[in-house]
């Protein structure tokens, strides 16, 4: 390419050369529906075994300052992990099934192998999920970006009569919990805040990982684990438990006139949640609406036997729908 | 929202007024098929009568560093309008017609009046095409951006048996440039480092706008005026022309075996592009390699009159499709 795009700051070898190393494992995500992907003009998706009734659901979202967080600790892969298990979830909350993935790496100044890890992480996830990763962009943008910002979008397909939320939700629904695997991809700005004073290899009480190993750990996927009981018909609804944390995402589950009842002692707080709410002075409201506090995601259920059949993740009851709106933590 | 977080430079509130202040444009893009937009949880489209063969067609992508140029001068709608054309087109060119888009606009600091013009734009564009804007984020990113970042997914739908590039293009093809209406999405960061050594007030000789103006003019998109032509079978190919530019955008709808001959003198090269060659002192391969030169879509065509019947728009013929690999320029 130009000496003059180079001098602007555009390295277009290193764009050629990232997709060249991405290019077999992105392919390892396809099956026969993509009819083309990586390489060519762009995704092409075989829609006709969706179903007469289907309903595509698709979701956008972005890693947040995570990014940051990665610089800092130089661990890369599991931001691939999260943009897909985040849109995995997302979609998954409408009782859909993942189909698709684009993403998006915007950078400053392309580092190639940072993009492959990126990029590895993504397949990997999107192989647990069994989606596609059918598009992509790396763009270059220098003096836009201090670093990496990864996005993603994920398409979704249901069938329209069991979209989730069901219309029948009701006071006495009980509420299942599913641990996270950590703060997954919301409120980093305020974890980055507090490694600004205590620093990333500050090691956290009663969990013995460093701060920056914690924060990094990857958005988890509910998909695999919640798949059969969605076939099964066992859940009403979903909340995944994203920005706005605890008290901000379930009431969107929920029909106007009810709200929930948590039993906050029903789950152990995991170490981490604890240490960053302690150094930010977070009252426990605030702690609710900034993190998961080790809930990743919440189900919604009216038969628990059911439910129990077809889940065999480890998840607790922590709540149950109540005739009144908001959420009241005891 | 908590203090803490405030102070971490995330601001809850600036986000929730912008959501509030978009929600009836972006209900304007809708029909009966959005079963679920902005303000659910997510977008749900009903894919019911997309047909047995469908296909579906998806690309993502950001604006470059455009939106720094729109910083410099102050005027943000137009790369709400760039992002919805870009997908627009680069769906069209596999022979889709868009059904809806997904949006990320991030930044730095939040500014509402902002978000809020880009989005307008987005809507505009969506309308003007006949798709949906169905979902989006916007992502607040204290430390990770200077400025906005906005990209988006676009997701279309073709007919199997009749996805382009058509498998039977060949050599005496003839070629139709259609014009663009400036550096659409792409060479920003070039044409950013002329207008470091200018300025965004210098006026182009032959043209009469600022620098600045004429950089954010809109990408065009093609699908208004080629629609007619696609559903009429008067398409053999189309190439988007992003980034790469001219050189490296018209073989990739090529087959192996063939190349092109362009005349580059069966268009009048708009003064933007001359003054920018000019002023960066670009050779003539690197200047088609980096920008549109003044043709924003080329389409393959087997029977120009055909074509002409259901093209209204200025169109001319610039070239054709030859037997041997490559593009020569004369």
């Amino acid at each position: 390419m130009s000496d003059a795009y180079r001098k602007a700051g555009v390295n277009i070898d290193a764009a050629t050369a990232t997709v060249a190393a991405i290019t077999d494992g992105v392919q390892s995500t396809y099956d026969e529906r993509v009819l083309s992907g990586i390489g060519g003009f762009g995704g092409v998706f075989d829609a006709s075994s969706l179903g007469p009734e289907a309903v595509l659901v698709a979701s956008t979202d972005t890693c947040g300052t995570k990014p940051l967080v990665a610089a800092a600790v130089g661990h890369w892969a599991n931001l691939g992990r999260d943009i897909i298990a985040h849109g995995v979830n997302d979609v998954l909350v409408q009782g859909a099934r993942p189909l698709f993935a684009l993403d998006i790496v915007s950078t400053g100044s392309l580092e190639p192998s940072v993009v492959e890890a990126i990029v590895a992480g993504m397949i990997e996830e999107c192989r647990l999920n069994g989606c596609a990763l059918l598009g992509g962009e790396t763009a270059e943008v220098p003096g836009l970006m201090n670093g990496y910002d990864v996005a993603g979008t994920m398409i979704g397909v249901a069938q329209r009569q069991v979209l989730l939320p069901a219309a029948n939700i009701e006071p006495g629904d009980v509420l299942v919990g599913l641990p996270s695997n950590g703060l997954h991809t919301n409120g980093y700005s305020l974890a980055r805040s507090v490694a600004d004073s205590v620093g990333y290899d500050a090691v956290i009480p009663d969990d013995g990982r460093t701060l920056g190993d914690a924060l990094m750990a990857p958005h988890l996927s509910y998909y695999p684990m919640l798949s059969p009981a969605l076939e099964a018909g066992a859940l009403a609804g979903l909340a995944h438990i994203t920005g706005g944390g605890f008290l901000d995402n379930l009431p969107r589950v929920l029909p106007e006139n009810c709200g929930a009842h948590i039993d906050t002692t029903a789950w152990e707080i995991p170490p981490l949640f604890g240490f960053l709410v302690q150094r930010a002075e977070l009252s426990s409201a605030d702690a609710y609406r900034t993190f998961n506090m080790g809930i990743g995601m919440v189900a919604v259920v009216k038969d628990l036997g059911l439910f129990n059949q077809h889940v065999t993740a480890p998840v607790r009851v922590i709540g149950e729908v109540t005739g009144t709106a908001g959420v009241s933590l005891a």
